[in-house]
């Protein structure tokens, strides 16, 4: 093969090639034998209103024969200009400003220069260090991955890598503490104050996935966990970093996953949904506040040095704003409340108290179902039967891309799903999982 | 404003706001008011073949309709297949992988992480330092940063970043050496060979741009320093990374630099021309040596773990297809021989001799013209003059956007620019210069 595969042990291709994919339309991808399969997982969470959208074709494709690209620097145009428009009025109050990059990755690195270069520029350079949570994801480029504890992205490349400084999150589906999501005041948040207190001279910021921690098995967690963080790094003096690359754009119900909490972080950073899963696109938005502490006069030298040559791409800029338009013109975050609560129930309805899941858990439109060998015991399957992979195999012969995170599973398709596609959807699985467990 | 630009003071903007881009067409970028520019600069070097190019704007619109995007991890889809068949039909010979991502710094990083983890998985996890040559420049995220000698970038963030080994590179403009380009053997490779022998235990590659530092104030060296270096790596055992993102797809005369040394890397990195200034694109392409040190079953746990949502984006993938068509079906790399050397020579011809002109220097389409106070007497303008900040203002109101470096200005338009425009553009540079400094 000449391709390699991202995040693939390429492997694994001998007895199972890639799906060839030859188009796509709605919810459905189709391989060049015309099979189609239920885009279960969004494309990697980045698909929302569908492949082959007709009001985002049009609009990319009209961009397309004006302006494709320009640099950005010196330069603007009205993609960008309204992208930003319309993302300032949607994002939490006190954000103002956004910055541009290519991908989720790149956003971050974006954010932590950019929030390590305010203290720097304020005459505070110790303050460099930034705190993350257990199984956090924030990417896979060099201080991307400094803020990640998912040891399997980041344990080969150690020596490429400085870390920061990890803190227990939240573990929501067994609670240290005994709550429940009734009874918690995010009791666990004790851990985090005792890491601000010891670091508070040198932190630069907090990172976090608000409510769902994705790649670091859909752990789940209360807004009131957020609201705590916002004022606890308030009071340190530190900045908040809402990565809600995967969350943003109503993957949890809200717009935003930190309305939920009714907070402002100090960056907010954004991709994915934000061109409905066209192209790729990222942003930081901040405040006045960051913002300032690099407005100065150019002798000063206090600029915030970041580029890279396709930032603010018009294509991708006219992609999200027709995405943006949409969730207007459709009231979309409200229609996706019954097929969230459909979605939920469809899932629940087909595995609660089956005899290989040890929990189903739920926000917004992503559901996960944790698979075990005896989940009463706590004992796992064997690492080495690929459990999860093979069901994923299962369902992609029943026409379903619902690729396996390990041993679980996970939903989180497209919003223009319908309630009969999600119990379509949710048979395939229950019959994958009966086909390899059964 | 709303929008932070990328690597821009943005107080500069009191006084000149950004241009406004309506369209573009061929060479011209157009602002809402129906004024011209041409893009001297190619957006950033991006630029091939002319904005809204019919070929490249129909092949997109035409994937657009079918598929703009799949998750590239267990499945593929045609552009990318192609792209990566004719990719390595053309790269040098050896090279027989690819792997994408989004922009050149992911593309660093990823070769960077690849090469250290090739080691790591062949039981040499102790080899993971990298050499770049000073003035290099690799990108803005932390890995990439690690291997940027160009300290504006890179000072502010110092303590995000592993500082890797800095060798002294070329300074061909004024030879240590006492070499002219006829002359030279790279005897200033010295230096890199020692720090190759200091090193050898732990050094996982050396990176490098070819030919060409375009950030690093455009130093540029003879192809023998090239071949030295590959000898050397190989004798060293480390690889060599080729960072031909600025200079590949023709920008130094041929289609990739490393042919006019006739080496082959073990990573070449590219990105920018890929979609001939269109979209987000990068690769690493790579030996089956390195593929083979990862391919292993999958409990071996050697895969490498990498991935961008949007890697291998199908609209991306095919403005690149169709790119390459254009270099086949034009025969691009011999018709622009003619335009390259009208273009050093239209640019000589107007400031060799000027009183403020340093040094003139040409590798292909990249010319680069270096301005001093007093060039006899070695001596730079007053840096709070922002001489080449006012050439570059004066050249937009003249219809020309030629982005200065610092006191430098350089010239790397489009491939499409014919004769008569390029004698304009040089007619508008030094109209520009001369207003500044007449």
């Amino acid at each position: 093969m000449r391709i390699w595969h991202p995040c693939t042990q390429m492997k694994d291709h001998e007895k199972h090639p890639p799906v060839f994919i030859d188009r796509g339309q709605g919810i459905y991808l189709y391989d060049r034998e015309g099979r189609a399969y239920i885009d279960a997982i969004s494309s990697w969470w980045v698909n929302l209103f569908g492949h082959a959208n007709p009001r985002i074709t049009r609009a990319v494709g009209e961009q397309l024969s004006r302006l494709s690209h320009v640099i950005f620097a010196g330069c603007t145009h009205a993609p960008a200009e309204e992208l930003a428009t319309r993302l300032l009025a949607l994002v939490p109050a006190g954000l103002t400003r956004v910055f541009f990059a290519d991908n989720g990755s790149c956003a971050v690195e974006a954010a932590l220069k950019m929030s390590h270069a305010f203290w720097r520029n304020l005459g505070q350079p110790e303050k460099c260090r930034f705190i993350y949570l257990s199984n956090g994801y924030h990417g896979e480029t060099a201080g991307a991955l400094g803020v990640c504890g998912d040891r399997l992205y980041a344990a080969p490349f150690a020596p490429l890598i400085i870390p920061q400084i990890e803190v227990a999150g939240p573990e929501c589906h067994a609670c240290p503490c005994g709550k429940t999501r009734e009874t918690c005041d995010a009791e666990c948040f004790e851990g985090m104050q005792v890491a601000l207190d010891a670091n508070a001279d040198t932190l630069s910021g907090v990172i976090i996935e608000p409510l769902v921690q994705c790649a670091g098995s859909f752990r789940m967690h209360p807004p009131v966990y957020l609201a705590k963080l916002r004022r606890a790094t308030q009071a340190a003096g530190c900045h908040l970093i809402a990565d809600e690359i995967a969350v943003g754009f109503g993957r949890t119900g809200s717009l935003f996953a930190c309305e939920q909490a009714a907070i402002t972080p100090d960056f907010l950073c954004l991709s994915k949904g934000i061109t409905s899963g066209t192209l790729p696109l990222s942003c930081v938005v901040t405040t006045d506040a960051v913002f300032d502490a690099f407005y100065h006069d150019y002798a000063d030298d206090k600029a915030f040095l970041h580029s890279h040559s396709y930032t603010g791409n018009p294509l991708a800029c006219a992609a999200a704003c027709e995405t943006l338009r949409i969730f207007e013109d459709d009231d979309v975050i409200a229609a996706n409340k019954p097929k969230i609560a459909h979605l939920q129930a469809a899932v629940r309805q087909r595995f609660a108290g089956h005899r290989h899941v040890s929990d189903i858990r739920s926000t917004g439109w992503i559901t996960a179902v944790s698979l075990a060998a005896d989940p009463e015991k706590g004992r796992p399957f064997d690492e080495r039967d690929r459990t999860g992979f093979r069901i994923y195999r299962e369902a992609v012969k029943r026409g379903a891309l619902l690729r396996n995170l390990g041993d679980m599973l996970y939903f989180m398709p497209p919003y223009v799903i319908t309630l009969q596609e999600i119990d379509k959807l949710a048979d395939i699985a229950l019959d994958a999982v009966e086909a390899v467990l059964g």
